[in-house]
């Protein structure tokens, strides 16, 4: 992109908010989903994380985090890249802004939807997503059968750098066990695992070498970018004009160097400078 | 205690902060040391882990929490049991309230000065605790080499429940073997491990198990809670009156059903009803 680019159009500026970086697995989709647009991304890494903490403070922390995106950052759209946010807070961000907002559970069951023969759904996600029984929800509009577990250790594990270690397959193995074990328990033969947090994409490897033949593995970000992709190439003027502006712009409520240093493993590329914002918490 | 004991002095009142309940160790060890004082206890749950978070953001978090424990609960002494907001934010709470603070940096640094033989002493916590370097400098006050280790992955193990535990016992065993490479590396005989993080008295039998033969652990919750008692001590009208108020009374800003759970197993006793207060974070 060059300065003398003449800016006919503005280009669309999708809202992306997580409680941390994690979500910023979510926004790699949606850049390689939509080159053209401009993404502001917010992680409220001062209050985080989200997946210990009550619904009535989720839903408080989630609502200010919308709002700067889109009073002050100008966004026309909004994904809310985070599992627990989107499970315990998408009703009380649709209500704090004036633009449309997708939340990643939704498409993550469509996803599974599409994928399952059996209709038996396994879900791993952080406490708070699993205590929502959000996913289950969402399954069984898609008339599935959904068992959801909570795998707190998983994202530390991600965050230490324990990415290809025997530890995590070790950790990984016991979860999924435990899972799988419950499902049968239950008589259920699930054939999908549904990954409802948005660190675990970088476990992909670990995970599939883990689920029991047969089993695939969904990664709700990718779904979520081609459904937002889908929805803004329904709006007006979001045609591919280049801009000056920066493509990726990152905001963080707090720990602005290990967002820096830890996000470009999750966005799969340099997240660059990244902004200290205070929304007052 | 019964409702008929006569009120004749108030037992003295001692508050107690930590951003979570990992700090219920620290109350178990001053609950013995003072068994006639009243205790109050607040973990900023709303807001945890301080760990991973800046050292702007933790004074501002910890002078409000204080603030709550002196100006609304009328506590008569501070005791900071968090090692990441005693490491980066004593200062701002002793500016914030008007009555004696004390941390657990430097009694684990003095108790460490005690047992050591060959000066070169081990300390284990947070990434910010680490950051801080806060042990390193009160070894350094006590004539002694410290030499820190961020252990990321432990508090999470202690919240999973995976105290006795395969997986524990392998991660405790390589961020040891780290440890102790390191600080031979640096030419040293280390025969200390300080807990520098209030989770970390849970696994000490794991830890005991671990350490190279002839290195003794030391427990700050302990030599915090022998510091505190002996200030007390001096103060007037705190002897040994009884009183029909609850010896220790727990308050939350968030997450009252996890506190309510897993906090006896710090307290090595129930915890009791936890009451829910908003800090405005």
């Amino acid at each position: 992109m060059s300065n003398f680019t003449i800016k006919a159009t503005r280009a669309p500026v999708v809202g992306v908010f997580d409680s941390g970086f994690g979500g910023l697995t979510v926004l790699r989709a949606l850049a390689e989903q939509m080159p053209t647009a401009r993404f502001i991304f917010l992680g409220d890494t001062a209050r985080l994380p989200y997946g210990s903490k009550s619904q009535r403070t989720i839903a408080r922390y989630a609502a200010e985090s919308a709002r700067f995106l889109v009073e002050e950052q100008q966004a026309e759209y909004l994904v809310v890249a985070c599992n627990t946010a989107s499970a315990l807070a998408l009703d009380a961000i649709q209500a704090s802004v004036a633009v449309p907002v997708l939340g990643v559970i939704e498409p993550g069951a469509e996803a599974a939807a599409q994928q399952t023969k059996t209709g038996d759904v396994m879900v791993i996600a952080t406490e708070a997503t699993v205590a929502s029984h959000a996913y289950a929800s969402a399954c069984r509009g898609h008339g599935l059968h959904g068992i959801e577990k909570a795998c707190p250790l998983l994202v530390p594990l991600v965050e230490e750098g324990w990415i290809e270690h025997p530890v995590t397959e070790q950790v990984v193995r016991i979860y999924l066990e435990e899972l799988e074990a419950e499902a049968r328990a239950a008589g259920q033969n699930p054939d999908t695992l549904v990954l409802g947090c948005t660190h675990y994409p970088l476990l992909r490897g670990v995970l599939e070498r883990s689920v029991p033949q047969g089993v695939k593995v969904i990664d709700s970000a990718e779904a979520t970018a081609r459904r937002a992709a889908a929805a803004m190439a329904e709006r007006a003027g979001t045609c591919a004009v280049e801009t000056d502006e920066p493509h990726i712009r990152c905001f963080a409520t707090d720990s602005v160097a290990k967002f820096e240093r830890l996000g470009s493993r999750f966005l799969g590329q340099p997240v660059g400078t990244v902004e200290l914002v205070d929304l007052g918490g």
